[in-house]
């Protein structure tokens, strides 16, 4: 059994390949929603939404996000109306938000939700909120405290991070299963996503860590290749909280509880001072761009641990 | 100022004639909301929409509701999900029906969301539902008792009608105006919009009844033409609940608050038998299959309440 704790596009690709690599029924992904949204009164879960929708093959491969080949006569028409239209929501992507605010009213749970949407998709792999409750991320900068969607997508990220506030999270409780999963599975897999706004709300839900620390195993692969984020802002939001925007800070972040940090090749010369601070490296090719790449990234992580469990079963022996 | 008692599709036809006649400002439209329903946690009010897109200018004149070359992307995927899909949503049409529910879930009644809606059209008129309450018309067959869009759209009108239940009406409050657009207002007009189901609510609400008798001038326009509805089930209606399914039929059901009566030169042999219970009769061609018969029928009711209301000055003086 994996674990992956998962952001957006980044993790939702990690996932797919890992997909092909172990049996689906065999990973369980708990899911970012600090970035949840209510636009139009319905509730947004981007970083689930991505998840599924990429675990359905019906993701937009382009964009990232959205189903492909999607229309967005609705938002055009709510444009008209005089809404907000900031935040994209095409036709077909309405059908889920619709579904999940449906249920949401009627009283059921994110986790409910989520997996009955799952079910719909006939996705084999599960698909957890880290929490059910509404733990939205806010982001601190020059010009004031912004809900995570307006800084990200209304304002396009540019506006420089002095503070992410995840207090929200911390004042939450983990999602049925959360806890479980991280603490049971053979190893948690810290997606590919950025470490302040998609990871770092799931490790500050109370009893993540806890949870980690006695996890048997944990990975993670860098979402920083050659001092640059594969995609978002992760790079300006390391060096705008003071660190260095390099895979090297990143494995920095996570070292108290990492065992193995999966490094892009570019990035080979980080290895020995990463491995000084007491984390293993693993070094393979971490960009994503086909079908091939994601598996192999995959299949190196898994043969990783593997090798690791082996390694732990000969000591003990 | 005239007031029009509204269904949906011929009185939204009927209302758009009005309009090029005498100037839209001077239109107060009370409509129906017996059929409104609930289709994905949104509220949907297919008469009020029907007459707000008519009065917009974006009708689809073919189908006779919803919007002119609407996509159905967004029920397509609804119907992927699982979810029941009979009640026909268009991707443009949803925006209204998430603007509205948005704001009624804010805490707006449905007169202002409605006046809201109207303005982002640039709607001259006024349109007011019958009534801010939720005021289900049922339908009760010999099979049961139906919530009114499931007996006229997902059973398409196959099951005979045995009794209209208006007691969600009989126990609602008018909405703020409804009153006084009836009693204060040169003349009410009652679309052509069939009796039981569009018309029989409105005068259901408490107090409308009351209103009717105090107004200056009541026509109505018949929805039955050679004994046979314009649109929908009213003829079948009239026949299941025990009445002749002709133009004088109806005629006699609105005779205790009726002066004038507008029926179509098909029926023009009725004429006497209507007059003889004390109505006058207006006889023209009912059929509105163009913007010129939209326009030529709103001109004749018009010039025939003109005509009464000079009689009546005449007669006063």
């Amino acid at each position: 059994m994996l674990t992956v704790l998962a952001g957006g596009v980044g993790a939702a690709k990690f996932v797919d390949g890992l997909s092909a690599v172990v049996p689906p029924e065999e990973i369980t992904v708990i899911a970012n929603t600090g970035d949840d949204a209510s636009f139009h009164g319905l509730h947004i879960s981007p970083d689930m939404d991505t998840i599924i929708y990429t675990l359905a093959g019906i993701i937009d491969r382009e964009r990232g996000w959205g189903v492909a080949g999607d229309t967005f006569e609705c938002l055009n028409a709510l444009r008209m109306l005089g809404e907000d239209a900031w935040f994209q929501l095409g036709d077909r992507d309405l059908a889920m938000h619709l579904r999940r605010t449906r249920r949401l009213h009627e009283g059921a749970t994110l986790s409910e939700v989520t997996r009955e949407i799952c079910d719909s998709f006939h996705i084999r792999s599960r698909v957890i909120p880290m929490t059910d409750a509404l733990a939205p991320t806010l982001i601190r900068t020059a010009e004031g405290t912004l809900p995570f969607q307006e800084y990200f997508v209304k304002l396009q990220q540019r506006l420089e991070v002095l503070e992410i506030d995840l207090s929200a999270a911390r004042a939450s409780r983990p999602a049925p299963g959360v806890l479980e999963a991280i603490r049971d599975s053979d190893a948690v897999i810290l997606a590919p996503s950025n470490p302040f706004i998609s990871i770092g709300p799931i490790l500050a839900i109370p009893g993540v860590g806890e949870a980690l620390r006695a996890a048997s195993a944990i990975a993670a692969v860098t979402p920083i290749v050659g001092g640059k984020a594969l995609k978002g802002p992760a790079d300006r939001m390391l060096k705008s909280l003071g660190f260095e925007p390099s895979a090297g800070a990143m494995a920095k972040l996570y070292r108290d509880f990492l065992d193995l940090f999966v490094l892009d090749r570019k990035d080979e010369y980080l290895k020995p001072s990463i491995e000084r601070s007491g984390v293993r490296v693993l070094v393979t090719d971490t960009i994503m761009n086909s079908a091939a790449s994601k598996q192999n990234l995959a299949r190196s992580v898994v043969e990783a641990l593997q090798r690791r469990w082996e390694r732990g079963h000969h000591a003990r022996t």
